[in-house]
């Protein structure tokens, strides 16, 4: 893939093997079918997508539906792993962990979400930016009291998610 | 591990093989030897914990230090995966999705953190409240404009974080 790289981009060697595997739990389902479709910032797009979770956890939602807000993690499984600084028209030249790109040495994203409605396994959700059919990894309530930070600066950014 | 089930918990049969891998790119250093030591909530402590990243990753700092907030992702190692329904004193009966227990399908922990410094590969932060050692998968940026939700309701807790 090194036909890929920007000038500026650093690549580094990652491990010969993976720690640790993960499950995909469900799929997410959006209207956006290519990256390009795909909005920039979710809180730019009010469109409901859902998530569809693998009915072997369904008794895992017992609560949720008292939850306005929710944190969901997705895998990018499309994405590029080794990129350690990466260069965007958008952001410029950023190392990884100051980006929140899915260009990472574990692609996996996060999201804030508000909770419309469960139907059986089927959330419909409003916040959501990736690709129609991406793999759910996890499902958290959303506490304000320790993940609201209104305060908090990316010094680097004129503001929005980059 | 049956032996571990509480009265009311529900555990749910597993997929057999994993659908992808994740690297740990760090550990994690807190005070905290034993899961009985750990804060019930990290806004409770402001025990100054620390990040070390492993250096192959260094370049991907760039830029992180103009963030005043991050959220860090890390893997609960040692917790077991295939529980669907919980059961605890502090907590009730729940399912796994309504709490932020390590006991989930993927023991994906997320936690926003204030950095105070980075010092080459190591960052000082507030707000972990997990064990000693544990692995680290990722580090992001927090935008407020997508992350901060105060006033998000958890309706079936009396607050903080379960």
């Amino acid at each position: 893939m090194s036909e890929d790289i920007r000038a500026g981009e650093i690549v580094t060697a990652l491990p010969e093997t993976f720690d640790a595997g993960v499950y995909f739990i469900g799929r997410i389902r959006t209207p956006w079918k290519t990256r390009s479709e795909c909005p920039r910032n979710a809180r730019g797009s009010d469109a409901v997508c859902t998530i569809e979770l693998d009915p072997r956890y369904a008794a895992a939602l017992d609560g949720v539906a008292t939850c306005t807000h929710l944190v969901v993690l997705y895998f990018m499984h499309e994405a590029r792993r080794d990129l350690v600084v990466q260069v965007s028209r958008h952001s410029g030249r950023r190392g990884t962990f100051a980006l929140r790109s899915p260009v990472r040495p574990n692609p996996i994203a996060l999201s804030v979400v508000r909770l419309l409605r469960i139907e059986g396994t089927t959330l419909s959700v409003v916040g959501l930016d990736c690709l129609d059919g991406t793999p759910l990894i996890d499902i958290k309530p959303y506490f304000a009291s320790v993940d609201a930070v209104p305060e908090a600066v990316v010094g680097w950014s004129k503001g929005g998610k980059e």
